[in-house]
């Protein structure tokens, strides 16, 4: 078999649908051809490949290039300082005084420009390539103004062409309300949904719209319209749900055939029973568990015996969760969610992918799909997980397939 | 002034004693001269230097080198298949029949070659290095015999031939119990005491004696033969103290003048007391608080009214905290302890160095310190504890004076 290149010698979890666990090969070779793997398992099996390059990864670990599948890369500023007056005592008073809160990273947002925000974002994402990501979801929601929102979507769009790397887009004007809407949550809905979303659409700026259904965020009925909006545009649907109370908020975006609700912590069962129905990927987002000291946990039995995917993300953001690390993330879920080894690795993985809807074209090495590889200096998989600030990443490969 | 270098246009958190807060100098200059300080202060103040090189950084701020002051770093094999069978639901009898606990890292540290313990610490402490550590302690007790003891201290001083880093070495031979001395743990007392010491002594491989004292561990009684071992041999001590019950350790300790009490999640008010009398420091270990799921804090409002010195470590190892980052100790130590910035960049510096006994030598950023350096980029120094899996560092400068 022609092909481009060739990787033998490695140990492979495939993470394959349908396999068991890890979907494990011991002595195994992945071949690819125009950046599209042509063969993914046992060496035994592989027929012969006239191959321009051969890699021997003496004997490595090969997982699917790593996917993160919810963050807000693009902002302005930080809120270093906000944390520093939390943590020496100050009240949210004090810190909203000082500038604090969501309000100081859209002010900051505003102010960039396109450059400067994706100039502010590519340390960030250096950080996660760094650890073998290949495909990244970017969400706006720090505009929340047509022009800033726009603005930030330019700019996630910006990073695929400064990095070696996929990018998702997620519009999520329905994040926060602007000041200059305070009182008037139905009004700025009007402009997500009559200027916002036809915008964005319009310029094919977003793979997906998202919002933040929550008692400081927006309602159900708020939402139902952005995500009317999003539908009447063939956009599809994601939500924050369900984080620090229940709005049955996952329900609604099963109702939208969303491909995920993310956060989940106060979830019911009828929420996950929905999920479940729609085919909802839950996205969990542990480093916002620990940061914001969370102490309720996501229904994890409910949804493991619902059959609800369960993928992580590290929310990256500045106010809840400033995680710039998947491996990290794997191992907050496992030591605070109890997820398994399996779980995590599927979690940045094959259900990564589900949840961002290209499973068909990455997230699993199997023939067919984009050659997206992380190869790993480890003895087994289960050292991702347990090592904490640690990254064994020998190599990575990202092909800019679509 | 004469000088080898000097480094201008730098902000500093020079950390020194009796500075408020971090003792930041905004418009910085520090002077070497034969790898010590010769000036570390504002550039107004500042004598003229005639200077070999001249370092210009360009607004970035610069903190004393990080310090490590209790790790486990040489042992061999790792423990991420327990982890992995613990999640997945495995006993405790399970994971000990699968070869799992303390006594797995023992049989492997003592199958390995001194080469092969310092080969498999190296990226351990490369991780570390990378964040700008300048100075580690380390362990030896996973050996657990005489001549596995002394091969482990070995490996441990070859560290620091190994890389441009000070390294502290501390005999821990009464860490737990080997399997030939079941139920005969003062039996395993009397080698550590007329063996083990007498020869680490005598070869001159640790700069000080540390112990486990708690139940799984061993008794007051027994750490008091051994601390009054290393007090005849002219060996200052540390102990793992107070870690899952309170047995009065620190207070030993104290009695012993230790430079340090460590973990201390379970520390009285008689413990405390005595600790501020000795001057002796208080080792947070926040990692294994978080990976083994603690949920009782440490006394921390106690300590301060105390006046106790708060340092902060990673406690490097692999059953209960298989960390190899000081910036992600620092975000445990902040939103699980909430120690404020300042108390967290102490504890990785100056605070740190008084653990070790060093702090006339180094630990902060004055003259006469050795010219240990971490020069970041960032805005400001709450970043270094307020993000998570990322490292800032621009450039580590160690100078092998000591
Ligand atoms: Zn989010
Ligand atoms: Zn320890």
């Amino acid at each position: 078999m022609r092909c481009d290149r060739v990787w033998i010698k490695a140990r492979l979890a495939t993470l394959a649908e349908g396999a068991p666990g890890l979907g494990v090969v011991e002595d195994g070779v992945i071949a690819a051809k125009d950046g599209r793997i042509v063969y993914a398992g046992p060496a035994s099996d592989a027929p012969a490949f006239d191959a321009a390059e051969i890699v021997d990864c003496e004997g490595r670990w090969i997982t699917p290039g790593l996917i993160d599948p919810h963050t807000h890369l693009i902002f302005g500023g930080d809120r270093a300082h906000e944390f520093e007056l939390r943590l020496a005592g100050a009240s949210y008073e004090e810190i909203a005084r000082a500038g604090g809160g969501i309000v100081s990273t859209m002010r900051a947002t505003r102010e960039a420009s396109e450059s400067e925000l994706v100039a502010a974002a590519l340390p960030r994402l250096d950080a996660l390539i760094a650890e073998g990501l290949t495909t990244i979801e970017v969400k706006s929601g720090y505009g929340l103004s047509l022009e800033h929102e726009l603005k930030s979507l330019r700019a996630a769009r910006a990073l695929a062409r400064a990095r070696a790397v996929s990018v998702k887009t997620t519009f999520l004007g329905a994040h926060a309300l602007p000041p200059e809407f305070k009182g008037n949550a139905d009004g700025y809905v009007d402009l997500v949904c009559r200027e916002m979303i036809p915008a964005v659409a319009a310029e094919g700026l977003a793979d997906a719209v998202d919002g933040f259904c929550e008692g400081i965020g927006f309602s159900p009925a708020q939402i139902r319209r952005v995500f009317e909006t999003a539908r009447a545009h063939g956009l599809p649907v994601k939500l924050h749900a369900e984080q620090l109370s229940n709005l049955h908020g996952a329900a609604l975006a099963a109702e939208f055939g969303a491909l995920s609700a993310d956060h989940l912590e106060h979830l019911d069962e009828a929420g996950i029973a929905a999920m479940a129905r729609a085919g909802t990927t839950a996205v969990l987002l542990p480093g916002a568990y620990y940061f914001v000291r969370e102490t309720k946990l996501p229904p994890l039995k409910a949804l493991r015996a619902a059959g609800v995917p369960l993928a992580l993300a590290t929310d990256c953001n500045p106010g809840t969760s400033p995680l710039t690390s998947l491996l990290l993330t794997m191992n907050m879920a496992a030591t605070l969610f109890r997820l398994t080894v399996d779980e995590c690795l599927a979690g940045v993985t094959r259900q990564a992918a589900r949840a961002l809807g290209v499973l068909a074209d990455r997230g699993t090495l199997e023939a067919g799909k984009a050659c997206n590889l992380a190869i790993w200096d480890i003895e087994r998989p289960a050292e991702l997980v347990y090592r904490m600030g640690f990254n064994p990443l020998h190599a990575r490969v990202w092909s800019a397939v679509s």
